[in-house]
């Protein structure tokens, strides 16, 4: 099962927009905070950090969901509920340092911690809902 | 459990600032879309309708998060998983009128529908983590 993100919602995944990322923990309760995303053309990619919360919630629990609020008008957005495809520390250090180009206008991520191991969930989407 | 919302972040419940709510869907995904709160000084309020996706995953599983993120600074936010503790129409059109009035800056609720029936849901906070 696989959902497209409709063309005219695709602003909201290249311009300088937070998702709020829903995980699942041990208990089956959701957590949620707010994350830099980018997309690679089919999936949502998040970059997190081994042993972080949300990191092991989803290597536990694939499942996950996004909702993207448009900066410039928080009564548009795009939810989007999917599975986590693919976790990789491979590029995942260039992928922050993209994420922070982004989001920080920065070349390099500033707040990398020395022992951090970068991690990049891909993330495709299963259902998707617009409002606005 | 209970979590005190800490004094310093307290801010983000009065201020307009959107939540967005994570609620289990029947086969245990997560799903979160940004909704409007308020807080009655123990917990956070969330307004829906009847028959919409949250209504029926609160009803049916009380376990939420939230996330509140600082419109004037994304990087300071405030996250909570609670429980939701009472499920109640009582007050429910005057509430949405509050929020409305929080939000709009309109006395009523511009977007009521004939046939919409208004729910309050109070939100117990059992952990709350701030960043920022």
């Amino acid at each position: 099962m696989s959902a497209t993100i409709p063309q005219e919602f695709r602003d909201l995944l290249t311009k300088k927009a937070f998702a709020h990322l829903a995980t699942i923990m041990p208990d089956g309760s959701p957590q949620v905070t707010p994350v830099w995303i980018d997309f690679d053309g089919g999936h949502v990619r998040v970059n997190s950090a081994k042993g972080r919360i949300k990191d092991k919630n989803m290597r536990r629990n694939g499942r996950v969901a996004l909702a993207i609020q448009d900066p410039d008008n928080p009564y548009r957005y795009l939810a989007v509920r999917g599975r986590v495809e693919e976790i990789t520390e491979a590029g995942a250090d260039a992928h922050i340092d993209s994420l922070a180009k982004k989001y920080l206008g920065q070349d390099r991520y500033p707040h990398r911690q020395p022992a951090e191991v970068r991690v990049i969930y891909r993330i495709r989407p299963e259902r998707v809902s617009t409002m606005g």
